[in-house]
């Protein structure tokens, strides 16, 4: 593609233009004809599926199941569990026909009139009801629990404002459903399948997050309990990357679903559900890339080395790529991804902006005169520092090197966030710093009244309590009445 | 579940029942309250999984990489096609709005007839328009091409008669979609991609298929030509499996997707799209299975080899366990999946019957008495037979023994395929001869008449023109015309 690298919008100046650019420029999305709903490039799609080996690994090693459920849900299921077809009404894509034909003047196709659903269709904006449905089919005794199914698939959810990766119409998730026979075991499934994505963002992602419970408010839809692991952006705001819902029985009721206990009598069963969707793209993108372009963590970079030669004559890159070879053949053995780029319709300095707009983590320069001397030069993309180095060993260097950038970025992703983790006791305080983001960890009384009048305020919302966090009684900044905990407040997309 | 093991229909009895039933107690796939979508189940699901991650290997062999379009596609899109909406128009799931609000007797929610789309949306049954719509903005010059993705999403067909697997009206699928600069290099890529699905169908499924091209009437609606691989069932009616499309330049100029060639001139860009789904699981069961369940090649089966105790006194079962922890460990260490199911709520004949209708290619039982002796129990479940052998050795033994199945099952295939292709060249006789099911290679005239006047009166339609086939002419059994090659003409799924 003919490519312009014209400079990206600097962070300073508009984050969010920064981010809109940056998605375009680095191939990563972009919006589609259809209102919402993006197009994933191969560049981005690529980053995504390295997202899903791991969680996927990651949810089987619980013992989760991978499956298939419909697309299309019956309308009257949706109405089924009252509090989560209020969440969801409002944004249901609905299917009323299931036929076009020709216009008679021939100009194209309408929907056929005759071709009416008796019942609507929504297209799937979460599969709970029709995943609880066919669930009382499956489960009858004790033995059948727990019942621990993923699945992978699109979802769409009509969103008025919308911003790729971050919030689209249609978007690609994995939603996990379990059944099990009793509370505590449910509330145990939905707290691991939390902790199970708070290790997949720091160790894989190298995004430090919170884990904690979301107020009412923000609870999903038919929940008793939504579980959540919050990022912090480089703008401070909040980005809720992930969610693990305890449901208790509501579905279970909904749906007639019970179970034969051990002393053979009929109990409702227990639920679960769980999900990260390709916004963890976006959360990715957010934290870690700088005003070039992309810093991807070298354990989810679809191409983790590039290596590019330096030669003015033919024969110097005869030679140059003959030793490359060996290097390229030496990274594939120990399951290093490389692109040795010696295409000859752009300059080495062109490459060289190109990957960086990539965030490929390590670039290799080898040269004519690197031959002669034995070396080869070596930038890591997360701190732009360049070396040059004996070319000997050079790739046990790169694969030390790749470990030590992962540990980097998440180590300064964690200084940046911890250093905006204020404690705040004053609520006019509190709502002139929120203006230049944070987390801020503030005493609440619990009340929804509080957590409007914030929100009305300044925008900013309970994003959760913290787990793990030693909570002390005090003051609600805003009622002034006693607060059992604090909650942490921020400003979120 | 609490699972009663009722014996399926035999196949000689009601092969398309058989069928039927097999899905349903295997655990492969189920109805769901959908009309014609199915739920698949976990086990189901992971045969699918299997076929997806070796194609997706091969896939980007070949250079396509992975990107995601959108779900739903604008009504006028599918019209730029002519022939394109034609085939596709009476199948479509149409969008009309957005948004569901309460009734006002609180009793569900209906469509909210404010929220009606100024331009309905398709469900995708295919994803050629919106696909080359996108590729307008990616193709400029020589330089972008070829350029070759692929995604693996959903696909909706409003489908009157449907059956898992075989025929839903929403299937999984892939559907690769390439640019190239000009015609041979399409043509080279539907072919290769076509040499692809043969290649797994025959190394991984273990099911021969013949490669051909379509008759006119059986082409993808918009494309050139349609190259596919032709299986054969058990019951001798052919299934296509897979399909590959010349698009030429119909969806180029659809949507006026041109490139500058080095000459810099502008040219319209040639297409391929090509496709497999969630039908291959059905042609997988169809043609290895037999009346006892499932036989499924030991490359795609989820579960490679499973290990049952028999033991009366809890002793004797530490003692087996203590024996088949080494097993289990040896054969991980191949990368062999394996289970032990020392499970205490079922009897070993239960299990035994239950492994062979999931189809585990190989079953291995240790006793007591086996550990007195060294022995080990090997059933291999494409033959069913038995043989006791000495425990050392026994892993390297069932490694081998899992490629023979391999092997076997693909040989059984072919054999009895190879055994029901016939040339044919008299009507009467071919009338009389296709209720048996089974390949007729026919001459053909070359007319649609003739090929209209078989399918009235046989229901059998030409499956391809085979490719690699030493042709001859001769003359058309049906019209008496002269014909220059033989097709290949069978019922089909």
């Amino acid at each position: 593609m003919a490519k312009e690298l014209k400079e990206l919008t600097k962070r300073a100046e508009n984050y969010s233009q920064w981010y809109n650019d940056l998605v375009v420029k680095a191939d990563l999305a972009e919006q589609s004809a259809v209102r919402g709903c993006m197009v994933i490039k191969p560049y981005g799609y690529a980053i995504w599926e390295k997202m899903q080996q791991q969680l996927d690994l990651m949810f089987k090693e619980t013992g989760a199941q991978n499956a298939y459920f419909p697309l299309l849900i019956p309308k009257s299921f949706l109405s089924r569990e009252a509090e989560h077809v209020e969440g969801f009404a409002k944004e249901c894509a609905v299917v009323t026909h299931y036929r076009l034909r020709a216009k008679e003047d021939k100009s194209g196709v309408e929907v056929d009139p005759a071709a009416k659903l008796e019942e609507e269709l929504i297209v799937r904006p979460t599969s709970e009801t029709i995943i609880w449905n066919t669930y009382k089919n499956w489960i009858h005794s004790w033995r059948d629990l727990p019942l621990m199914c993923n699945q992978w698939c699109n979802v769409m959810r009509w969103e008025m404002r919308t911003r790729p990766f971050l919030r689209t119409s249609e978007f690609l998730w994995q939603e996990g459903h379990t059944a099990h026979a009793t509370k505590e075991e449910a509330e145990k499934e939905a707290k691991l399948m939390l902790s199970v994505y708070a290790k997949f963002a720091e160790e894989w992602m190298a995004v430090p997050v919170v884990q904690g419970v979301k107020s009412e408010t923000e609870r999903f839809a038919g929940a008793l309990d939504t579980y959540t692991i919050e990022a912090m952006m480089q703008d401070g705001k909040a980005l809720q990357s992930g969610t693990s819902h305890f449901l208790g029985q509501n579905f279970a009721k909904a749906f007639d679903v019970t179970f034969l206990n051990k002393d053979n009598k009929p109990e409702y069963v227990w639920a679960t559900s769980w999900g990260v969707s390709t916004r963890l793209v976006g959360a990715l993108i957010m934290t870690h890339s700088d005003d070039n372009g992309l810093v991807l963590p070298p354990r989810l970079a679809p191409l983790q080395v590039v290596i590019i030669p330096i030669a003015n004559k033919p024969e110097q890159l005869a030679a140059v790529s003959e030793k490359v070879d060996v290097i390229v053949k030496e990274l594939k053995t120990k399951g290093i991804s490389v692109k040795y780029d010696d295409s000859d319709n752009k300059r080495p300095g062109f490459k060289f902006a190109d990957y960086e707009l990539k965030g490929v983590p390590v670039r290799l320069v080898l040269g004519a005169r690197d031959l002669e001397n034995g070396t080869i030069e070596v930038m890591r993309r997360d701190t732009l520092e360049k070396e040059t180095r004996n070319i000997d060993g050079i790739s046990d260097y790169v694969e030390k090197l790749l470990e030590k950038i992962q540990q980097n970025i998440f180590n300064k992703a964690k200084t940046a966030r911890d250093a905006r983790i204020y404690e705040c006791d004053n609520y006019e305080d509190f709502k002139e710093r929120i203006k230049d983001g944070g987390f801020f960890l503030c005493h609440w009384d619990g009340t929804s009244e509080t957590e409007a009048k914030i929100k009305e305020d300044t925008q900013a919302t309970i994003r959760c309590v913290p787990l793990g966090f030693e909570q002390t009684e005090g003051v609600d900044m805003v009622s002034g009445k006693p607060a059992k905990q604090r909650v942490i407040i921020a400003r979120s997309y």
